[in-house]
Order: structure tokens, then C-alpha cells, then sequence
């Protein structure tokens, strides 16, 4: 965890344990930057604010759950606007990319960086970048204003366009280079981060005043540290649609089976929250929970024992779920994840040929893949206030001259983290945790574990922490795994 | 805020101004109870949990962002199941009782309660009270079971019931002895869980082996230290609809105004988060930010300056909103709580009035009120997950021993807090503070405070904190205020 | 019902009954106009039809419930592309206006008018008449382009701006001379029409080449002849919500009673069918039965009944309902339609102040209007294709020199229909017929019509129809009445 | 068309080419039944109704767009209820059955059977059968109540299951007798009812007094004679949300391509309203309108035309289009309807493969498929209604005696028409006719019709009617095509 790097992070310590995982600052490579009063100080609408400015030293704890004696440990920098910025409104030339997966709250993401630079801050150079990362050497710019941006968080997907995949740093630096942006805003997972982490290096071995903004997007909620990931609620709540239609197409049938695919390629974050909020769901496969088909305690024997004594079933199954039982694949997709091939289709497929073989059970079983019904809504409500406050913490933390660092909420706070915390690890589910019991609790499902396999659960992720956090009502307990 | 009571509140201190604001043990005034272990430990869905027992020490500290020296502060004692439970599952006899208005949630916290108490706890006596607090004494019990509840959860309302208003204490105590209940979960407001305190403090009194446990609900999110109240996200969620509805409304006529009226009594929650995430409205007005009509740099002003810049404005407005406007009216609903003519009402007659006797600007008008629309809806998927989270913490709690506290989420953690902090102060919008300033800056309305008033509100609020807490995605900055 | 008029409505009469009401044409007036061949025919999109063209003689009867030896009757003229059109593409100067109300679907109505005269009759000169009539020659007018209409069938109200009230049929006429318009597109209700109607008149006074076309919008489906006006499933379909929450509301509390205040000034089918359609609904008012609140039979008697059975009722008021109860006003609003107090607040307090009286049924009384969130949503998709079927036979018309005519749909059949059978008489629910009776069956409510009444309501409809219609599933019954 | 019957129909002629294709009755087959006076008549919600009970002779017409001298043509029986029924209220002993796959509605329609027979008629003998046909022999029955059946109309499925597939015809009548059914209601599609009519001339055999009355059910809207089957208005509402979710996903990906898949093995009703209401769709695919892939004028052409002009496209397509294309199966599904390959999935894997291949044209694909989502959800508003009066008519038809017979909608009328007329064609969209021009026309894909396949589409359909009706506002042009 304590990966220590002079260029991703700054570690800061002090009295009784307490531990400061500090973000960079522009002025870390270019000393003596000019300063300037921060616009916010002239704002009508902040006049009132009685201490509008975060002092310097606030700093949030990772670790809030504590004994009386335990050791304060890690803290991040809290974010917000600073008393001095480092760039005139006119000297600010922003742009903003988005990569990867559509995610609901892209487009509010988006609409409040052009609003923060423009309202706050009266910078009204903000450019887009067409197609994700390719786009900064392939294609044309998107002209952005808040008139151009106004309403488009009422929309899905985004509006700068995205793809997966490859890109040549050395070309996107040259065109921020040649561009002459000082801001650059990027959006996007995991893989993203590590590109923008990547790019930031290289700002810096070049001594250049740009800043690297990045904000986390993951609709699967994988992303390590941060309390949750926008979208996710959004996400969550619209999955309930597939769970309810399943259950009435399994309802209508005579052992009748619906199987929902959901999405969490190596989490299953929204599975197990989806399952949790409907109340509907007899069974719910995940990455991080290995399951078998045949013999005692497999899947085949819950379903038949579940069709038994219920006449129907809806099975919950994550997109990564099962991974080991399909055939191993070599394939790899752009962004380098790996291509599973899809587990509900062959899921339902091993179900049916399951009970057609044995004759003796005649089940319906339907499937819905409602990934891309999910992926494309507007964000909800709770998700566009949330896009909204890290958007307009990036802006202030790029004004006020940090740098490489990803705007993130921790502990319901809004911190700047290192890239290297967000991208070292991946947010899981804990099998071993009492979010994952709860969920056992309410399907009813087998946990799918041997007793050795438990013990050797049990052992792994023992010495990770000495105190077990408790579950927050929004993203249960996380496991940091090196990768 | 340090109300000190020996029955409410443990309080113990550490070193680094650690200090623990505990709730009661029902061992406080029965000693020697016999204990039990945890049922928990033989659930199958609990066997793969490394740690599942909350360990006894484990708290949570009310402040988060901190300095390097920043002293430890207030804690809340961590919620969660323990090794010994005070109750053989044969023995529970459990009550569950809905007070006040209603709020998306309600009857899910009622099926999790049941379910907990049953599926976790072995513990099938569980009964309804009907209609509130003098369910108690005029009413028939209703039987609950979870095959019961089970789908009670995908409705809006309580299947219990509820009321306002006066109770006689002592004859919910006598009926709570009579029939035997020995835990008594009660779901309502600042109102009901002062109720709660006083039943608690009677059954103390009385030393009966009877667990009183919280459950803090309020749509407006007034409720005092805990991070946001259920069912929410649900209310701004559910809002937007009529928003979007004032704003077309008010963009297909000539000078057209949408005024839609939010809850929220005493605080503007609901209007400042509905307001941010849709962003369509033109002026917010809550309880908090007094504002005037006449004059310069009152709301009619600036009215008239928004449709000659637009053709057209929205209006939100807080139920409690400009409440020294309104004519004084010295009647009381029955909870006590003032019974405001509607401002909603109100101030569309004067905009209208105003308007019309200028004669120059011939406005349209239309006003909403979606109160009873909003909270009338189930909860969202969001809100379920924490419902269930904060009934499952309470019936662990009970299970414990812990009575006399609210079960609460504390900086995404849950706790269990006593009534007296819950109830001695409210929460409320700081007008002062960075949520607030954002929204003025979204929606350009003045602050309608002249120079004099700013210094003093600044003034007030002052020695409360010496660090503002930033806010946080979900509620905003608190207000502590002694009442 | 046969006023004849020789500007207005060109009669035909045929065997056995047959009487074609025709609308007319503009070379009624302006003989010897050129003609052109219709572009659709060398449209690739039409070029599969088999017979595209409308047979010049095809007409649709409107009574078709018949025996054998029954009189055909009256019939109009069917609407759809005719092989020779009196416009060419590059002549066409088109204008839209929508007047009153809102109402789902008006922006569709306009999207498809442009995209029809475009893609269909290769005319680009089309402009919107900004806020209603008087915007013929008070506003400036707002361009229109298939680009620019393209997605605005997606957002409520209408991107035109509308009003009520008086206008000045002259300057309208000079104002469509002057700017040289030779086809009005006019969307609004039964005053909209009328006017429409005076438009046309003028301008064949003139002699002037200007086809006026009207399409009849109407939330509350009070125009006559039509089997429904556009926009009446979608509100239907959104009034679900408001019972809903009144339903939910009034279960939770005791003696629970929710009163919803739908849409419906002179006739009552929005609440009719939203009554239907719910199931919630223990009592439903509308103007065109008559109620009354005291002593036997009446309405409070019933109340105190159906809460004492059940504990709970929910009550769905039309707008209009109860007129003679309200206290007589003479105001006017600029529409000509009479100001109504508010049925839904007089009768929430009326029965609120009944039962507080009696001192013996203590009521718990929610009133939820929610007229403006069921007006500015956007028409659903079974309202949209209607919408789009109605601009494209206007648009048919008109450029097949039919004029004075508005486009209706009439027993599933697209025609052309004179204005004065849409104008002078209104659509009313029928309180003898049918449908009536299975809401009263289904409510169980009183029917609030003495014996006498009774007779006088038969006597008063009989000499109408010697046949009765059945309702259709979709706009019930109909009564005409003279006005 | 005439297939004329001695059982299924009884066709009476008279003036002016007027034909009556009537429903059989009871006494046909037993002469000399008691009757009774309809209790409607007693019944105070249809006291106030002026003519409530249909006229003996009262029919309605198939063909409504006429000239002067058009003959009468085909009419069937208008249904409601009589002044005399056949059975007591004591003797009802009714049943009710739905087979196939779901559709919004199903629940709806069992609802007012039993609310129906109960509250209209007194009769209070009403049973489930369980699972479908099959149910009747192999199954114990459901019992059904109003209380019961209260509220399912807010939940999709049907409470009694569904079947697909074959049943034995004489266990059925054994069972019907066995437990003395004398009112059969019968929900399902095309196949259910031509099971019915086996049913019915079974039952007729053997002289028992039972009706057989059928509601028919299709969700693909492939019923012959009817204007529209119930659950269609509902589909297609639903649908918009996959065709939205497709546009953002194409929109947002370079070269993205949204598939959606709707239902229609047969016709392309869906898919056709779904597009036009949409207008977000670029090509729309139904079985009636055969296409190619590859070459001049063929699907991949105009999808990179599409691309190019316009950076992204979305498809929409019919389960049954492009069957010819799909490798010819053998396979038959349990009920007679070939087994399509997925024409979703392999459309979507083509065109992949082709634009990879060509190696030019990067595109990114999403194909969604949300046929259970929509099936599964409840009845809007609309289709409420309409299910009710649908059931309505069916009661009022068993009590009355007619038998045979399917309760449906022709021109807005409700009407009872003969099993055969139902089963012996079906409905399709017409692809020489006006509806598809429109969606041609608003979709601009090509016609995929070669000059040669395009004389023979019209010819083939030229004898059918020599007057073409428009398409009504709900279901289009109909082609009657024999099977």
C-alpha cells in the first residue's frame, strides 16, 4: 500500500500515527509560479460565506472506524477552493476528454467543469476532446460553453464521444503541447487513470505548467479508495427494472428461471447492491465469490431445491462471475481487459441442457442483459449532485495548482488522491465481510465455498487490516489487492 | 451541545480529546442478565465471515476533516452485531411503531426489522402498533411475520399506519408492560424520538428489561448529527418531476413562472438538493436564508430582472420559507409544530398581485405543490439498501443490550447515538457555509442579506466550530443550534 | 346538429341516407387555380405503395354502430394525399400557432408539420407564430427547419410559446397578408377553432390564396365529433400517480381520505378514465352529474359510509365538478372560459370542516393537484404517432387546396372536418350511457341524481339519437349540445 | 375470406351487399334454454342508464371508408349486455385460462372477468386454470375472488402462468365436464384461439350447455380483423427506452451502431410503431419486408452511408425479420412456431464481421434485446381500460349465450367475431401501403425492394380489396392473408 513514489505522492507524517498521502503540486517542478487572489473572494454569491476557503492543512482520515487508542494512519487533502490560484482566468486553456464505458453522469460531469472554470473562476477557454484519449492527436476539438453544456446533463452517454483503448502519450503530450492547454480534465476508469497518471510524468519530465485533473468513473464501482463511484446509485436503481421483469417472466412460467446479467467485470458491487435492494433474487454470482455447477452444493442442486420448494427463481449473475468455469480465452479487448465471453448466455445455456438431460424437470428460463439500457440513462439526482461537487472540486484543486491527483469522495468528504492510490489497486467486494452476509442472508443461496476454501479466504485477507470497517450504506467493505 | 444526563448519555474520554457520547446498556440499571451467544455464529450465511463480530471498542468520530493536531473529538459507539446478545430468541416479543408524516422507506425498515429479527435472530414475535403512538392503548395490534412483509417494500406509505400528535406516556408504558413487548422500535422525527427518550426514560424508571430503539425519519433531513435521513434521495429524486414540470410551464408562456412548492418545515434540504441537481431553477427560498419581496434587492426585483433577461423563471420554495412573512398564526398542529398558512399559496398571490398592479408586465403563473406526490413513493434503490442497513443496526443494537439510542449513519458509518443528541438541536442549511454559496451560484439569485445581517449571521454561527466541516456529497453543512 | 352554412361546410346527400359534410376547398372561391402533380409520387420512400393517393371520394361515416336497414348518415371526407396538389414546393409559406393550454404532444404537432411540408412536399418556408394568436402581429416570428424541430417531441409544452385570450382577427389577417403566408397551421381547443374558423372567413372574404388548417388539441377531450384529441392517453396515463399517492396517503392515516383534482372544465373524462383505469378511486365527480354534499344520498353521507367500511377513500374531482356548488363568480378569464374557484380547495375544506364539526369522525384530509405535472410532460408513444398521423393529413389538406377544415380522427379513421362541427357543440360525458354506469359500478359511489332528476336527465338526451353509441375504448360516449 | 361454416359462423345478407358473419349461440345446438331477465337491470349504478342493454340487431361494420356507393360489406355482432340471459347467478361455474407468452395486460383482463361475473351478474363461481391449457387436467385449479384479484392489475405476468404447446383437446372437455364448467374464458394468441374453436365444436359435439368465449392476446399485434390486440400500446411505449438507450450508446462511440431487437415473429407491428415514435431510428427490419446484406441497395451499404453521414446509426429489428437469411431450421418450439435463430444476434455478429473485414470502418456495436423487460411490466392507463372493456364484453356475451365467439374491438366498437375470422389469417404489416411509406419515409432507409420483387409485392395484393383503408390511428394497413 505504501507504494512510495517522489512523483505520484508526497507522504507527509505526524504525531501518533497520522500519515498525509499528499497529492503533487505544479509549483513541485516550477518554483516561483506568480499567485494570484482567487477570483471566489469578488463572487456576490459567495459573499456570504463565512469561511469559504479550506485551510491548507485540512486533511481527511481513510480509516474513521477507531479505538480509543488506535493510530490515526492515512489522510488525504481535503479539497476545495484555496485562497491563492495560480492561473488568470485568461490564461486558463482547459480541456476536457472522456474514455472508456458510457456511465450515467458523464454529461453532468462534463457540464459542471465548464460552469466551475466559467462561473467561478471566469475562464472561458474550455475545449473538448472528440473520441477519448485518441482524440487529442486524431480528431478536431469541441467547442464547450456553459450555454453549449446547459442542458445536456438531462442526457445519457457523452456528449465529447468515447472509445476503448491504445493511445501514444508522447503524441497527447505533444498535443497539449502544441494546443497550449494548461488544464487537462480526464475522465475515466481505471485503465484511464493510469493513462492520465502516464501523461502527468511526462508533463512533468518536460516542465510544463499543465495540470492533470482526473475523475474517477466506474459504473462498477471498482475503483480503490473512494467511498463510491457516480453513476453507481444511478446504476443500482435502474437495474431493479431487469430484477422486477425477470421475476414476473419466472413467476408466469412453471419452474419458471430468470437470469439477469448485470455489470462488474472484476467487482460485483452492483450485483450484490441491485440483490440487496429488490428483495426478489434467489441467487447472486459474483467475480469475487467462485461458484460450481454440478455436485453437492453446486448451482444445479440450489436450483432444483430452489424450484422445488418455490416453483420459480431469479438468478443475479455479474458479467466477470465465473470466470475459471468458462473456457479460457486469450483474447484480449483494447483497453486490455479481458474479453470473458458472456457468462448469462452460458450460464442459461449449462441450466437448460442441465434440466432438459435429466427429463425429469421441465423449466423456462429467460435472460436479460439490460447492460446497455443501464449504462445509457441520465444520472439520477444523488448522481448529478455528486458529478457536480467533483467536478468543481477538480477545477479548484487544478486553479489552485495540484496536480496528478484524481478528485475523489472519502469518507463522504471530497479529497484530492494520488493516482498511484487509485490505480494500484481495485475496489472488491470481501466475501468475508458482513455486506456479503447480509446478502447470503437474504437469498438464502450456498456460499459455494468448501471448508478449505474458507480457511484459506479467512487467511488471505487477514493481515490487510487488524480492524475490519464496517460497511457504509453505500459501497460495503472494500479489499485493497495489490495487482 | 455537551448536555451532560447520566440516563441519555455515557460519555468517556480518551487521550487527544477523545471523547465517547455512548448510548444506555440495559445492564445500566438490571444487572447481572443473563447473556447468550449470537445466534449469528450458526448461520450458515455468516460462516464465511473473517470477523463478523462489531468489535466492543470500535467508534466512530462526528468530525472528520482534521489537522495534524487537530484534537480527537466526539465518537459514536459502532453499530453491529456482537458475541453476547441479552435475549433468547423464544423470549423476544418486539413492537414496531410509525409515527408522523409519511416518507419513502417506511415500510421497508418495517419488513427489516421483521426480517432481521427472524432470519438473524431466530425471534418470530413481532406485532405492529396502529396509527402511531395511540396505537398503543385505543388500537388492536397488527400480527407481522416476514411472509408478510415481504413485499411490502415495493409500496409507498406504512402498512402501520400513522399519526400526529399528542400521546399519553405512561399509557404506552402500561400498555408496553402489559402485553409484555421487551423491545420497542420506534420510526418517526424529532418529535417521535423526543417521545422515545421520555417512554425510555419511564421504562427505566419502572426497570423493566424492555429495549426502546430509534429510527430517525424525516423526509426534510432535519435530524441533527447523522449524515442524511432515509428516504431522501428518493424526495429530491422525486422532486425534479415537478420542477421540470414549472420549468416547461413556465418557457411556453410569455413571462411565464413556475413556483413549485418543496417539503421542509424548518430546513430547506429538500429545495437546495433539488435545486442543484436539476438546474433549472431560477430562485430557491428556504427557512433558513430570510428573504423580502419589496424593494431593492428583494425577490420582486429581481423577478422582474430575470424575465426581462429570459422570458422566464422557476421558483422553488421551501415549505418553511419566509415564515415572518406570513401573517403570525398562533395555531399548533397537533405534533406542536406550527401550522404555516402555505407560502406556496402566499407568494404566487403577491407575485401575481404585484405584477398585475404594475400593469406593465402581464406574467403567468402556475404553481405546484408535489408534497404528497413525493411522499407517497417508495423508497429508491438507494434508500432500500439503507433502510435495511439502519433496521438491521438497530435489531443488532437491541439484540446487545444498547436501548434508550437511535440507530444512524455517522460520515458513512453506522452508530448508535442517544436520543438527547438526536433531539436538543436540529439540522439545518448554513447559510453561511460553501453548499449554500454553490447553490446562489447556480442560480444567480441574491442573497437578500444587507450588510448588517451578513456580519451577524456570520457572527453566530462562529463559535460553534473553529473548523467548518466541508460538505459532504449528501447533506451539506450542519447547523447545530441548542432549541 | 345540421346548421347549415354555405362557407363553412359543403353538403352532399346519396342514397339511403348518405350525407357527406364536406369541408371547403380553395377553389371554392379562387376558381381556375393551377394544379400540380403530387411530389410523392417520386418520393423513393413511397414509391412500393401500391395506391398511395386517396381516392377523391373516399368519406368515413360517422355513426357506425348499425342494423340492417339503418340510414348511412353523416359522413366526412376521408384525409391523406391527393394526386394533384395546388402548391409548389418553392410557393409555400407556411406558418404555426398554438394557442391555449398545454397539452402532451404540441410539440410533436409542430415537429411533424415541418418535417411533412419538407420531406414529404420539398416547402422549407415554415415560421412559427411565437405565444399564440396575438403573435401574428405583436411578436416576431421563430424559424422552424426539420434541424431544428428534430428532437423537440422529446421535452413538454411547446417550443412556440402559447396564450389565451383576445385577438384581434384583423391584424391576424393583415399580418398574414402582409408577410405573404399562404398556409396557417392553427393547434388549439374549441375557442382556438372558433377563431379559426373567423380567420377562415376573412380571408375567403378577401379572396385570398391562404389555406387555414386546424388541428384540435384539447387535454380535456371535449371536442366534439373526434374520437379523442392528442394528449388524452398521456395524461390519462400520468394521473395514475397523483391516485396513487392519494391512495397511499389516505391508507396510511386513520379515516385517510385523498382528494385529486384532475383536468376537466366542462366535461369529465379525464377523471372518468383515469378512475377506470386505477382502480383506487372510491368516488368520482364531474361536471356533468351533478352532486351535492349534505343530507341523505349526498356526498358526506357517502364519505362518513365508505370510511366507516373501509377506513380510507380516495375522491377524484374534476375541475368543473360541482359549479352550482361553488359560490356564483361573474369573473371571466381572458378566454372567455368562466373563472372557476377551485373545486378540489373548497371541497377539501368543506369536508374537512364537516367531519371537524361532528367532532366524532376525526378525518385526515390530503389534496393533491397535479394538473401542471400532467400538462408539461411530454406525449407518450401512442400519443406521438397520433400526433404525427394528424399533422400529416393537415398537411395533406392543405396542399390539396382543402381549407376551413381541421384534421380529426373519427372512429380510427384520419378526415377532414368543417369547423363549425367541432366548434358548436362540445364533447360531454353522458351520464345515461354505458360507460358512466361502469364507473359508478366500479366506484360503488351514489349516482347524487334523484328520481326526478333521473327523468329529466333521460328525457333531455333521448330525442339526440335514436341509437345508441357504444363507447369505444377510447373516448366513451358523447353528447352534443348546442351552445 | 367467406370460409363459410355451419359451426363456427353463421352469416346472415341483406341490402345494399350488407353480411352479417354472427357468432353461434347456445341454442343452436339446445333449443328451448330458460332465460331470465339480465340483473343489470336491478343493479343502481345502471339505473340512471337511459338504453343500457344493445340492441339485438345492432351490428358494426369491417370496412368504414366508403364512397356514395359502396356496397355495406361484412359486419359482425356488437357486443354488450341483453335484456335476457341464460344462466342464474347460482349456475355460473366459470373458468379462466391464459397460454402463451406474456403481455402487459393478461392480469388486467382476469381481474374484470371475475369482477364482472361477481359484481355485474351475482356470480361468484369463478376458478383459475393453472399454467395453461395443460393446466385443465394436470393441475390443481386456482380460486379466484374480487378480493383476490384486487390489485393484480398493477403487476405484470399473469397470477395464473402461462404455457406454451400442445394440449390434448379431449382431457380438456373431460375436465370442463368433469367439474362442470359451464363459462370457459380463454386468454392467449392465435394458436390458444384456434384451440378454442377445437374446444368449442368438442364441447358442441357432446351438447353441453358451456360457452367458449376468447380474448385474444398478441403482443406482436398479429390478430386478424381486430383494430389492435391489448398490451400493444404498452410494448410500444416500453420500447422507447431501448431505442433511447441505443441512440446514446451509437452517439457516443465513433462509428456506433445501436441494435435493438423488438418482438415480432410475424409482423412487425412493434418495430414499426416503436420507429415512428421514436424518430431516433435510421433503419427499421420486420418480416414482411424481405432484405440483403451484401451488395448494391443492401443493409451494410446504407449502414456506412449511414456512418458516414452521420457518425452513428440505430437498427431496429423484428425477432422475426430476415428469417430467409437465418440458416434454415427445422426445429419446431413446443407450440408450432418455427424456432428463429436469433435474428439480433446474428445481424449484430454480420455486420461486425463485415466492417472488420473490410478493415476500414472501425465501428463499435451495442445490441440490446429487451424483449422480457417489456413484456413483464403492467398495463398502462390506456391498455387498462381497454382490457376492462374487453373482459366486460366477454361476460356480457357468455351470460347472454352466444359461445364460439372472441371478444374484440372493430373500429373503436367492441364486437363478438367467430373463431375462424380470427384464426384463419393473420395480421401483417403491409408494405405497399401508407403506414410503411411513412416509416420508409421518416427512417430513409431504402426499400430494399428490387424493381422485379416490387411488381409481385403488388400484384399479390391487389385482389384482396378494392378499396384500400387507411391505416387507423393505432394498427395501420392490414393484409388478410390465408394460411
Amino acid at each position: 500500500m505504501a507504494t512510495q513514489s517522489n512523483f505520484q505522492m508526497k507522504v507527509t507524517e505526524g504525531q501518533l500515527g497520522y500519515v498525509l498521502q499528499d497529492v503533487p503540486h505544479i509549483t513541485d517542478y516550477i518554483p516561483n509560479l506568480p499567485t494570484y487572489p482567487n477570483p471566489l473572494r469578488f463572487n456576490p454569491a459567495y459573499s456570504v460565506v463565512k469561511q469559504y476557503f479550506v485551510d491548507m492543512d485540512d486533511t481527511v482520515p481513510q480509516k474513521i472506524v477507531v479505538h480509543k487508542d488506535t493510530p490515526r494512519g492515512v489522510h488525504f487533502r481535503r479539497a476545495g477552493p484555496r485562497q491563492k490560484v495560480y492561473f488568470t482566468p485568461e490564461e486558463v486553456n482547459a480541456c476536457i476528454v472522456t474514455c472508456g464505458g458510457l456511465c450515467p453522469g458523464l454529461n453532468t460531469v462534463i457540464r459542471e467543469i465548464v460552469h466551475s472554470l466559467d462561473y467561478m473562476y471566469g475562464a472561458t477557454k474550455v475545449l473538448g476532446i472528440d473520441g477519448g484519449y485518441r482524440g487529442f492527436y486524431s480528431k478536431n476539438t469541441i467547442p464547450l460553453s456553459p450555454k453549449i453544456v446547459n442542458d445536456i446533463h438531462k442526457r445519457g452517454g457523452t456528449i465529447l464521444g468515447t472509445s476503448r483503448g491504445g493511445h501514444d502519450t508522447m503524441k497527447i503530450v505533444d498535443s497539449i503541447q502544441d494546443r497550449g492547454f494548461n488544464q487537462v480534465y480526464i475522465i475515466g476508469g481505471d485503465g484511464t487513470q493510469k493513462g492520465a497518471a502516464v501523461i502527468y510524468e511526462e508533463i512533468r519530465k518536460r516542465g510544463l505548467k499543465v495540470i492533470v485533473a482526473g475523475i474517477p468513473k466506474t459504473i462498477d464501482n471498482d475503483i480503490s479508495v473512494i467511498d463510491k463511484s457516480f453513476g453507481f446509485d444511478t446504476a443500482v436503481e435502474e437495474a431493479q427494472r431487469a430484477i422486477n421483469a425477470a421475476h414476473v417472466e419466472a413467476e408466469s412460467a412453471e419452474n419458471g428461471i430468470g437470469v439477469v446479467k448485470l455489470m462488474g467485470r472484476y467487482s460485483g458491487f452492483i450485483a450484490m447492491y441491485a440483490t440487496l435492494a429488490s428483495r426478489d433474487v434467489d441467487c447472486c454470482l459474483i467475480p469475487e465469490s467462485p461458484f460450481y455447477l454440478e455436485g453437492q452444493g453446486g448451482l444445479l442442486e440450489y436450483i432444483a431445491k430452489r424450484l422445488k420448494e418455490n416453483g420459480h427463481m431469479v438468478i443475479v449473475v455479474a458479467e466477470g462471475a465465473g470466470e475459471d468455469l468458462l473456457a479460457a480465452t486469450n483474447e484480449q479487448d483494447a483497453s486490455g481487459n479481458k474479453l470473458l465471453q458472456d457468462i448469462g448466455l452460458w450460464l442459461s445455456q449449462r441450466i437448460k441442457a442441465h434440466f432438459s438431460k435429466q427429463n425429469k424437470l421441465p423449466i423456462t428460463l429467460k435472460y436479460i442483459d439490460p447492460t446497455y439500457m443501464i449504462r445509457a440513462i441520465p444520472s439520477n439526482a444523488s448522481d448529478n449532485v455528486y458529478c457536480t461537487l467533483l467536478a468543481q472540486s477538480a477545477v479548484h484543486g487544478a486553479m489552485s495548482g495540484f496536480t496528478g491527483f484524481t478528485s475523489g469522495l472519502v469518507n463522504g468528504r471530497h479529497t484530492y488522491i494520488p493516482f498511484n492510490r487509485i490505480t494500484e489497486e481495485q475496489n472488491k467486494v470481501v466475501i468475508t465481510d458482513r455486506m456479503w452476509a447480509r446478502l447470503l442472508s437474504s437469498t438464502n443461496q450456498p456460499s459455494f465455498l468448501g471448508h478449505k476454501q474458507l480457511e484459506e479466504a479467512r487467511k488471505e485477507q487477514e493481515p490487510q487490516s487488524q480492524l475490519m470497517d464496517d460497511a457504509d450504506a453505500k459501497t460495503g467493505y472494500k479489499e485493497r489487492i495489490k495487482k
